[in-house]
């Protein structure tokens, strides 16, 4: 596979060097959008914290550890079930790194963080086995629009990441009503993918509004509301606000093309100016297939970057290498975005040693 | 009076040169604080709505001005009891003539507007009669200085600018607590300026809490949290984080006064990076004297925008020559960055062309 600096071209790979080439020593800004939901909480689907009731406090934390370098609403950081810390631990060396302001946006937390945050109406989800998951989706994609629109006008890129325990399963539930058929293609923050539980709870969702595979495809906002995410309005509307006048990337794994799909079908146009950023291991995961879902969307660039923790000197690094975590917190679009704005001077080496000196710090000798 | 474009250098003028200066053609953000209290409802206080009650829909209704073009919570605009518009629409003329962004923080409102905002923690002010005015004042201002670090990372410059009803009254409660005599000297939105009223409300606040003037000079918080309002920590900390990085225009009348008392108590270096902008209007009013209180303060430069309305085809603009309104929402700050960011492309004619045109599309013919 190509590179560029040390990000992998994985599709479209000349529209990927284009788009990476506008980012070249220019100005972003990381946007980070939190919520949760009631399906993250379902026993089994999500690794965003160390057992399910506690997910409510990972995106809060996820963010003050970004903006404070240290969580206020828990001790120590997020983990997962097996101990891993959160993913935030490598969005902040990226943003340290690069110097990359980071602007968190309530999308839908039931804990709110100890830092200033943007406010766009979203509530926490639901279940989406009830068929009713996000309020307002509407109202919340008009203001997060309107917030994409100002920033769009502050500074040269947007790189848009994500934090909501649980957000493969609703990806899973919005690609599926909108006709696109990614069972047994997201990806997991598990050690293993529970597919066939996430189908299930996908199928449970749709049974209940009795929607068929397809059915929503050029309702987005009506997949969102019934099986979706409160993050998928913000995050949609953040894209379509801002992508008009400046390059976007959005930055994470599978749930990136639930976003993309509801995006596509809103202003298709505004494509030309999307990226995804994600990491390596999103993209070398034999359980999960981002480029097969991506493409059966839209012709949007994939990039990668290069991160590669083998040789880390502590387990919960080298457990990425296992097949844990992956993504979340943006690390992936967060990594490019530093690569970027200091040309190559930043590589997956400086990334793994800033990351090395904040786990040390933060989490400890294991 | 020397003038730099249609912007009267009204303080120190060779820094206020020298400020203005840095600004050419650059880009600013317009960030706007808006909050209410009880104080503002006192009686005869503020003019910043059609009857005290209603002060609690002015900020969100002046925002939504703003970004919308339209108030949503209220239907046409704010307007005083005698019917004049809200100053927001020369503010929505000058950001809109300049295609500058306003982003709209939380200081504490208690109607909420229907456009995103930043939210720092900050709640409704009370009633200063109590010595109970703000809570939480230490911890808002520490999130508003994060903001303010995270935005000075954006743009090239802040322009700061209120909508809080009554805060001339606030203003004096907290220059009286740090031992600046403002007495008969903070402005006002009502025509005539009921300096006696605020002294009363004043003096009532102080004594509930025993404090005589200059008591709480190196206590800038305590002041702010037994007679201030909430929009001072809010607006105090955006100065604090940002100053530190990029220049900072505080927008408005002799409010402003009592936000520099408390960022040149907590920080007073920054100073270096700050100007106060305001309008003719104010440094006209014979029955105020920002100059006077801001030069007991610090040295900054004062620049005030030339606006003139005396040519208005329109009564509700000609009576801001009689000395109505004169300031809020940041008109004459926001009116200096549009002239600032076009060079002098904007000029004072232009913007009363703007304002009118905007005035008879949302206000009528009066």
């Amino acid at each position: 596979m190509k590179k560029m600096l040390d990000i992998l071209l994985v599709q479209n790979e000349r529209e990927g060097k284009a788009f990476l080439t506008k980012l070249l020593g220019k100005k972003p800004l990381f946007v980070c959008t939190l919520g949760t939901t009631e399906t993250g909480k379902i026993e089994g689907i999500s690794a965003a914290g160390a057992n399910p009731e506690i997910t409510d406090y990972t995106p809060p934390a996820d963010i003050e550890l970004l903006l404070l370098g240290k969580c206020e609403c828990i001790n120590g950081v997020p983990v997962t079930p097996d101990g891993i810390p959160t993913p935030a631990l490598v969005t902040m060396s990226a943003l340290g790194l690069a110097n990359i302001p980071a602007l968190p946006v309530n999308a839908g937390m039931r804990i709110l963080p100890h830092v200033p945050f943007l406010e766009v109406g979203a509530k926490p989800g639901g279940d989406i086995r009830t068929g009713n998951a996000v309020e307002n989706a509407q109202k919340v994609l008009q203001r997060a629009k309107l917030a994409g629109e100002l920033l769009s006008k502050t500074v040269d890129y947007l790189v848009i990441g994500e934090s909501i325990p649980g957000g493969t399963t609703t990806a899973l539930g919005v690609l599926t009503a909108m006709g696109i058929d990614a069972k047994g293609k997201v990806s997991s923050s598990m050690p293993g993918n529970p597919h066939d539980l996430k189908i299930k709870v996908v199928e449970e969702g749709l049974k209940a509004r009795k929607i068929n595979f397809g059915d929503l495809a050029n309702d987005p906002l009506a997949a969102v509301s019934c099986v979706g995410d409160p993050m998928m309005p913000v995050f949609a509307g953040l894209v379509l606000g801002a992508a008009e006048r400046i390059p976007v990337l959005m930055a994470g794994g599978t749930q990136m093309s639930a976003i993309l799909a509801v995006v596509n079908a809103l202003n298709a146009k505004l494509l030309g100016n999307v990226a995804i950023g994600t990491t390596r291991w999103i993209i070398a995961d034999k359980t999960a297939d981002l480029k097969g879902i991506v493409s059966k969307i839209a012709d949007v660039p994939i990039l990668a970057a290069d991160l590669d923790f083998t040789g880390s000197r502590f387990s919960g690094l080298r457990a990425y290498e296992a097949g844990v975590v992956k993504e979340g917190v943006g690390i992936g679009g967060s990594t490019i975005a530093a690569m970027a704005k200091s040309e190559g001077a930043i590589t997956k080496h400086s990334m793994l040693k800033e990351v090395e000196k904040n786990y040390a710090q933060l989490v400890g000798s294991n």
